[in-house]
């Protein structure tokens, strides 16, 4: 059968699936999430197995250790993955919940019911713990799902695919309410993102490559963040001592993911006394200062910032550095360079916070807080399948809730028209 | 200067003026509503001696008299357009509302606050005041909107964009936060919708073709429907003195609109006390009833329906009429052919009336009233910028606060991670 159809079959099953699953109350939801947690601890050897298949292609292919790392599934991440699955079986479930009623006029009475979206299609490069994160967060909120993994996982993700299969099955679900693409056939995507009919919405995580492409070609609403350029602003009025906390945090703990610090903005006024501790402190951690012409009057051995390095997402040790002389030219160099994902003041000013607060457009402004926050667990959403930069259906980190719509409902006694 | 360049200017003015829209209070927007509607009463011939410039051309390439009555705006129809912005200033701000606001066991104080989506690209078929609705929505909501309307309205389209940016002007608002693309040129539509750094939303308006189009070549996400095929589900144990009022208002009231109903299925228990005096009733006003066999069986002079009736959205006085033996075969129906758009179920039993609200998938659906009732105004929503068929951000009716996000606010005491 040719790779088209086969995708479309499984597109069909999951519109099926999804019938089925958006009636299901939560107990046997988490009953079904429950069992494949169990699933995953019984039959690791089954898991740890296949996983060997891609190590062995892996180191065949010469991939770097680091990468080879992330790939491994043994016990222990095995067993983080069945706790992963628990933990969304305590979460609420957000199906069903009226978020409004209303009367109207003529009597009728209208409400807003939260509804699964319909069938997810998931394109993911990461490690298989995506395919089972995703897996749990979908079912929990009533969408059948259809996962896309990157090709060097492709035996792990086939056997988890398949393992819950089983799990759904034994518990009374549909079965093809969780399906992984069983190809490394990069045209898979291609097609999964034309069956506008089948799938209600394209979730790609991964690099802007992945992410740009499945944008220009689908035809199905996509959820995606393209980046981070996220920034903090340290205002005249900042706690110095707070500030070098949160900033060195927010560029240091995890500097390879999208929430941390790419650019700190400096008001002139603390400059002279905040810059060059902090600038000592970064360096002592291994981070790169690129800094801007004030930056490299005040500390000379700074490497002068270049074009390039204002809208950079540099994902490493290295950080932009901009003195600034008021907090509108901060404001300005946010609305210019940042991605609309994250951005930070830290201030004493209660004027100037909620100026940051109202005035910046990205999906999570803080103050007094790090960038690193902006994380679905962080923000109490329970758990988290991505963040969304574009501004429609969820803006930032997306949990359970933003796996679902509502629907209008309608109780009448024979109105008209 | 090329076209794209033309448009690419009006998307960073409006980019622009959106920045400025979107720290703006209720007073500042209402005011310029205001001003908006005192300048299409105040400059009316203006507007009357533009749209003769598109009467004239619409004599000569022989539109339809429909099409040229829909087009043409006299006295009457300026005073309703007006009055139409007026009803906008009634409606409250959804832009600020706190959503939620929530405290993490770190102390951070987490909120999610309404803001507008930004610019949004709208482009339609129909008459000139859509032109008046949608700008006025956009900017009560703090959006700016780039207009793209029918070639046949270019030149009242065009006046109505110039005395809006003057009536904006006047009242201390950026200009060219409502902006009419000034061409009659399809290039322009293409052109809009590839600017996706620059335009967060693109609504389109209109047949089935333009849609289709707008979707597949759009890289900024689109809300939209495409058509609306409605079904009415007479139950056995509907009041049929009801049933008979709710099927003609919703088939005969306003035929050609997507929320009339295109299908009734009518439960076998009740066909032969309820059919033939029905279609008797839809006859007498003209509806061309096209059945199922069971129904040609009923009564022999119906039209047998062929497989294209299921699932087609006449938008006339045509009928597709369908005996079902059970509610499952019609939830069956309407799954298959439905268009997610509007189901009712006529019926006196509650358990049914919970399953039909509980199990159709569809943006709205009712209970003992007319499909007619799907309308932001009629749903209490207060205004209407379109339909929704899409399950993505919005699901039906959109209003004012569909036409905004949420962004997340956080307020720490130097939390890190």
């Amino acid at each position: 059968m040719p790779l088209s159809n086969v995708i479309e079959e499984m597109a069909k099953d999951a519109r099926e699936a999804s019938r089925r699953l958006r009636g299901l109350g939560r107990t046997q939801k988490d009953t079904a999430l429950k069992r494949m947690a169990k699933t995953l601890l019984d039959r690791q050897e089954e898991i740890i197995k296949e996983n060997e298949k891609d190590l062995i292609l892996a180191r065949e292919e010469g991939l770097a250790p680091a990468m080879i790392d992330r790939l491994t599934l043994d016990k222990h991440v095995i067993g983080a993955m069945a706790e992963g699955l628990m933990e969304v079986v305590g979460l609420p479930d957000p199906v069903g919940e009226i978020t409004g009623m209303w009367k109207r006029p003529n009597g009728l009475q209208v409400g807003r019911v939260r509804i699964p979206l319909g069938v997810i299609g998931f394109i993911f490069e990461s490690r298989p713990n995506v395919t089972v994160d995703a897996a749990g967060l979908c079912l929990k909120s009533g969408n059948a799902v259809i996962l896309k993994g990157g090709s060097e996982a492709i035996h792990s993700n086939i056997i988890l695919g398949r393992l819950f299969a089983e799990a759904l099955d034994e518990t009374g679900l549909p079965p093809k309410a969780i399906q992984v693409i069983p190809t490394t056939d990069r045209e898979a995507v291609h097609i999964l993102i034309g069956l506008e009919e089948l799938i209600d919405i394209i979730i790609p995580r991964g690099g802007e490559g992945l992410i740009r492409y499945v944008t220009s070609h689908s035809r199905i609403p996509v959820l995606k963040h393209y980046k981070g350029v996220c920034h903090i602003y340290v205002d005249s009025s900042a706690s110095l001592d707070m500030a070098k906390e949160i900033c060195y945090n927010a560029k240091v703990q995890r500097p390879g993911v999208c929430n941390a610090m790419e650019t700190m903005l400096v008001h002139e006024a603390v400059a002279a006394d905040f810059l060059p501790a902090m600038v000592k402190q970064f360096r002592g951690a291994g981070v790169e200062i690129r800094g801007c012409p004030k930056c490299v009057e005040l500390i000379p051995d700074i490497r002068p910032a270049d074009k390039a390095d204002w809208p950079a997402e540099f994902l490493d040790l290295i950080l932009a550095v901009k003195i600034v002389s008021h907090m509108d030219e901060a404001l300005d160099h946010i609305e210019k360079y940042g991605s609309s994902h994250t951005e930070a003041i830290i201030t004493n000013d209660y004027n100037r916070a909620q100026r940051f607060l109202a005035e910046v457009d990205s999906s999570v402004v803080l103050v007094n807080a790090s960038t690193r926050f902006n994380d679905g667990n962080q923000l109490g959403l329970g758990a988290e399948i991505g963040i969304n930069t574009s501004k429609l259906h969820a803006f930032g980190p997306m949990g359970l809730e933003e796996l679902t719509t509502t629907k209008f409902i309608v109780y009448g006694q024979g109105q008209t028209r």
